[in-house]
């Protein structure tokens, strides 16, 4: 494996802990306003909408939208079932906000600028990208590139995010590496030809996680930080 | 005037001497290879064309093609002309690259630091994303996004790019603002509803530069350094 000249990040669950800090802030929300409901089940429902509702986007049967449209969506589809149907406007954008300022995990600032010294790196996300500057921004990970899934209006794991990445880059997709935590995305980048990096998040769905606990193929590296991910492209 | 939530940066003149640059390059390259040639009025005739071969695109008589593709071809016409035609491939791929290592001017670097501390920046340029990455990173420039032509697939002054840069931004025109060294190109982001900034830089042509040398409108900042429009916005 040649080293990549380019190494592109997934950032939900690879490079920020989108459950804790959720849980966190619909906690604190609750504990602020007065209302009981269960935060924790709330967020993991919300991220169970997730794939679902993008999948209406790359199956055609819904027209491009972005991530910020789909979580308002599913937000509001799933307040009336924790008890919570009479959050106002104000409050329901304020929890779709949420997803701009989660939490990087412990190691990802830090090796993200260790790694930066060694190759271009960038976000490669279903967020759009005002809503990955503002968690570059607010979790103080600099990139060399943003990319997300509204420049090329197309969700991962769809060929046209990996393959239109690469054209961006001018770099032939074997030059590229995609570093995620999930497998699923590593095959779909594969599948275009480009360089894998595993990073483990076994602790990315909470205490009963199931899958993605570990490779389930053999990615070009297997890292369990973005540091390490840095020491091993050397 | 509202304080601009993002700031745009115009690349090539603006934070970029193009043409110190490739004078300095192709100069050593002649001396180097012992070749006699105009250097400066290569230079100069080189970015004499750029706007013509960019306005085959705008009007769409040719077909999307990206800088790099266009500083080939007006390079192709012009070496003739120089005394150069024997130059092969390898030399003038290695000419077009220079564009992609371009030196700052000197309070470029710095004064994208200190604004950086107070608004997103980004670059706005006509340049593709893999050059004005290899830009940011040889020339120490760091941005928290990079828009370049060929995300949108349109050249400045085309509405589609500064439009397109603030709906990937989820930002109001009215705040985002693009400073440039070209009053051209700030009249259309005005137009476009951006605010303006300007900075000058008088020497981007050389001593007898006749254009831009001062604002010709009254643009929303006038500031004479990267790091005075940062003071000036506050």
């Amino acid at each position: 494996m040649a080293k990549p000249r380019a190494v592109l990040f997934d950032v939900f669950g690879t490079l920020v802990d989108w459950r804790g800090s959720l849980i966190a802030a619909l906690t604190a929300f609750g504990e602020k306003t007065g209302r009981n409901a269960d935060w924790t089940g709330l967020a993991d429902a919300w991220r169970g909408a997730y794939q679902p509702s993008m999948q209406r986007v790359r199956s055609g049967a819904l027209a491009w939208t972005g991530l910020d449209a789909l979580h308002r969506a599913s937000l509001d589809d799933l307040l009336p079932r924790f008890g919570l149907a009479a959050l106002g406007d104000a409050e329901r954008d304020w929890m779709v906000a949420l997803w701009h300022r989660l939490r990087p995990w412990p190691d990802s600032a830090a090796g993200l600028a260790r790694l930066r010294e060694r190759a271009i790196i960038g976000t490669l996300s279903n967020g759009p990208v005002a809503l990955l500057v503002d968690l570059a921004k607010t979790g103080g990970m600099t990139f060399d590139v943003i990319f997300g899934a509204d420049i090329f209006r197309h969700y991962k794991p769809d060929p046209e995010t990996y393959l239109g990445a690469c054209a961006l880059l001018a770099l032939p997709p074997g030059a590229v590496m995609l570093a995620a935590a999930h497998n699923s995305d590593l095959a779909a980048a594969r599948g275009c030809g480009l360089q894998t990096g595993f990073i483990p998040r076994p602790d990315e769905h909470g205490p009963s996680q199931k899958r993605d606990v570990q490779a389930e193929a053999d990615w070009d590296v297997i890292a369990d930080s973005v540091g390490a991910l840095a020491d091993k492209i050397g």
